[in-house]
């Protein structure tokens, strides 16, 4: 202790910033909701006092089976209440656990496998059994079973056989959760999310979802390998309330899960929400517990059949711009009332710059990278040193996508970036080029392509497909784009097409280049 | 950049923990909300962008000043625009601002001058003339004058002057703003607020306030110095809202700001909520836009007349424990949903321990000693190492306050620390006998004191004052005592008084132990 720096974390040998972590909330929950209720799944209802002691023994048997601090857990399985005492487990001894997608094929949990090299997978025998016979086959991971929601399970065995936890110091900025994302440079990346950044994301959810105002109950039946279900989780937890586990959304389960346990919200997607809403508006049905968000009953009449319309500043704008590298949202509409982009601006946790190639900032109006830091901010991809120079350059993320600052200083999210058209030293976005052909009436799809140019070194062809009986030129679609965009970013060259090729949904440039001479980007840092 | 560890910070030379600082919310909003109004002081509006570009020069002028790491600046002023620049730009070179109660006498404001040893003084000519005339006779500090709201004065010559500004790097440990807070052991001490714990509180101030809901506007019309009026102008801060300064409180003035500037919220006090309800009602006023707690409404009902009805949690139940030393509230009566201890749960910032005087928890329903810890703890009292050794014990802060958990885990706030009494290995604090003697009808004013015993080492003296012309005897004293509170608590003497030693309010514990023989305490860690 010394009177003579005013700064500094003075608490002797402690540094206050290692407490922003899950397990301190939980250690304080414990004391201060001993009796409320954490977690519902199936048959299993545990309070806060029982959580907490589970986790203890369940951190403890993961250090018996060699999961030690940097140590990786793998969990094969559906939404459940084991994820979440398996998140809180591993930062009780400074590991980590990646919940896998389990709609991906055997062949890609292999490559996850092979990729995070667990000492532990903890596993659901219903649905996982072929996939760890491969996988036992062939390593010294040791495995644990976790029969769903029951209490006869080798996990459970390992559980009850664990001695008292010898705790390892907490620290926030340890990672705690590996979630592998799209595999947008042709194969899943592993990112890596901190105990600081799940409790500063899921502060700021807590705060855009007003959970301080009611106690939430969270019916998390959207999988949780998401970052949305998983903020979702932890938010709840975050302030106290109740998580309701269904492994995966069935409209009886979910509509009967929200009556019984009286849910306030959760997140439903897609066709979900038809037939959620159709078993929800049955006679004798009472969902009224139920918060809808304002902005998806606009959006979505099916949503309209749900609940009682909630009232937070994500109920009122769900504008969003953020990615599971980032533990999630960065940019909020709802903190942007009335601003021109749609993104919105960010939460205090981030500043975020729009840059150029070369790092600096462009003026508001142009398009660049955004890019981010704070406190919510990874290190970065498991296992990948390389990628992650290039995207934590000059200590700021590189999110590897195009937003553009209005002049009211709010974002809009252009969309990701992709190869970047080098013309004459300046930067041309495909997708940019892209937005505008696609203005023109008379086309249905259109790409952008860099291709060779001695002058300019590149110069941008457009590939287009026109609707059906249409008639157009070059000249006209090279016209179009001139009174819309930079000159230097219109089209040079154009090329009629009946179909351009896509992986799903998105352009397959790699092919698009193949087929239309494409090529001598410079390189956009991914 | 290292794959084989999972954990830790990897962006090269950046721990993003340093990240949690309002300088970085600063530089985000000169970005997001260039155009947004962040200040109003009189004739001084300010938008975020003119607001960041004026505190890069303050700080520059204040590093010239000799203002570095480390350094402090004491604010001599009442609420003013100027004293958030003060407390943005000591951020932004690591130094430290201490906001003086200006209510106090020139002798008191004198000890806080040779306690802090501030490089530089700025001050306001209309108020402080005749103080900082003494002050600057006896050192060689450098004194700014900042004349009120306007732009003529050494202050803005410093800032006209300054050099571009060197940035050290942003550290969210280092003390950001020193509060001096009353005097209970005889002189006052500076508590110590880092930058990271007024993020952090700021933040959740910002939820429970329903702060991200719509933008904020917030009338700084109570002191500064306060922590609660501070932090209602740094989480307005935060969410990038507009803070509406006036020196110190008058009704017309208020009204007149809530009005124009269309306030959303405010903290008014005591006689001033009259009077500016008061100027409220007059016909032709429209203060709609300000947003009235609930919970004041049902408790003043002088609020009534103020504003809309708030809907925030705050709003809806305000009971809370904190201190200026952990950054404003630890523990909020909002977080806790029917939860039978007044001062509700913790936030998640924090967590709390209730604990004996040898630093272990005691059972709940127990009273103990609150301490905590948490990323919103500051590192204790500029300039009393040996105080904070003892406030810091076991990297817990002790609050000096006595408090209670309740058997559903929620905590109740029982009084202030005082004498404890040590009767038979059993503790035994003054407050809980004097809470059950005032329980008597007859009894008007209390007291408990230790007097040594012969085999007890303490038993408890009751002094009591009884209404007029009641008779009460010593054995009725006690036998309500015995009834009420556990056995070896009740007074074992008690004698009848007419009035009772006070300063100001509060009882003086030195005056009573020397008139009834009292002592032998063994000492309570303050």
């Amino acid at each position: 202790m010394s009177a003579s720096t005013p700064g500094g974390p003075q608490i002797a040998g402690h540094d206050s910033r290692a407490d922003m972590t899950l397990g301190n909330v939980l250690a304080e929950h414990r004391r201060s909701r001993p009796h409320e209720l954490a977690a519902v799944d199936g048959p299993v209802r545990l309070t806060y006092s029982e959580l907490a002691a589970r986790v203890d023994l369940l951190a403890s048997a993961l250090l018996q089976a060699g999961v030690g601090p940097g140590g990786r857990v793998l969990w094969l399985g559906q939404n459940s209440y084991r994820l979440l005492e398996l998140i809180l487990a591993v930062g009780e001894v400074g590991a980590t656990v990646c919940p896998v997608n389990w709609r991906q094929s055997p062949a890609e949990i292999e490559f996850v496998f092979d990729d995070l090299r667990p000492a532990v997978v903890v596993w659901e025998a219903a649905t996982f059994a072929d996939v760890v016979e491969r996988l036992a086959s062939r390593c010294d991971t040791a495995f644990l079973e976790a029969t769903d929601r029951s209490g006869d399970s080798s996990c459970e065995s390992a559980i009850a056989a664990a001695p008292p936890l010898e705790r390892t110091q907490a620290d926030g900025a340890l990672t705690q959760v590996i979630m592998y994302t799209a595999a947008h440079d042709g194969r899943p990346n592993g990112a890596m999310l901190t105990q600081q950044g799940l409790v500063a994301s899921s502060f700021m959810h807590a705060a855009v979802n007003s959970l301080f105002e009611e106690r939430p109950v969270f019916l998390a039946a959207s999988p949780m390998f998401h970052i949305a279900t998983l903020l979702g989780v932890l938010s709840t937890f975050l302030v106290g309330g109740t998580n309701v586990f269904l492994p995966r959304v069935t409209a009886k389960e979910a509509c009967d899960l929200i009556e019984s346990e009286r849910c306030t919200w959760a997140y439903l997607t897609g066709p979900s929400i038809s037939e959620v809403a159709e078993f929800a508006t049955r006679p004798g049905r009472d969902l009224s517990c139920l918060r809808v968000p304002e902005a998806y009953v606009k959006t979505d009449s099916r949503w309209a059949g749900l609940g009682r319309t909630a009232t937070s500043p994500w109920a009122h704008a769900t504008g969003a711009f953020g990615q599971t590298e980032t533990t999630g949202v960065i940019s909020y509409a709802a903190l942007a009332h009335g601003a021109r982009g749609a993104a919105g601006r960010p939460s205090p946790w981030f500043q975020v710059r729009v840059v150029d190639p070369d790092g600096a900032e462009v003026d508001n109006g142009q398009v660049g990278e955004i890019t981010a830091r704070g406190i919510a901010i990874g290190p970065g991809y498991w296992n990948r040193p390389d990628l992650n120079q290039r995207r934590l350059r000059d200590g700021w993320w590189h999110t590897g996508d195009l937003g553009r600052r209005e002049p009211d200083g709010s974002l809009s999210f252009v969309g990701p970036m992709t190869r970047m058209i080098k013309s004459g030293k300046e930067n041309i976005y495909p997708i940019e080029v892209e937005r505008c052909l696609l203005d023109h009436p008379a086309i249905t799809d259109a790409a952008a392509v860099g291709v060779p140019d001695p002058v300019w070194e590149q110069s941008v062809l457009a590939v287009v497909v026109t609707a059906d009986g249409v008639e157009l030129t070059a000249e006209e679609v090279i016209a179009h784009c001139r009174a819309r965009i930079a000159s230097y970013k219109k089209p040079r060259h154009v090329r009629f097409v009946t179909e351009l090729p896509r992986i799903g949904t998105r352009l397959d440039r790699d092919e698009l280049d193949k087929q239309h001479g494409g090529g001598g980007y410079p390189g956009v840092g991914r």
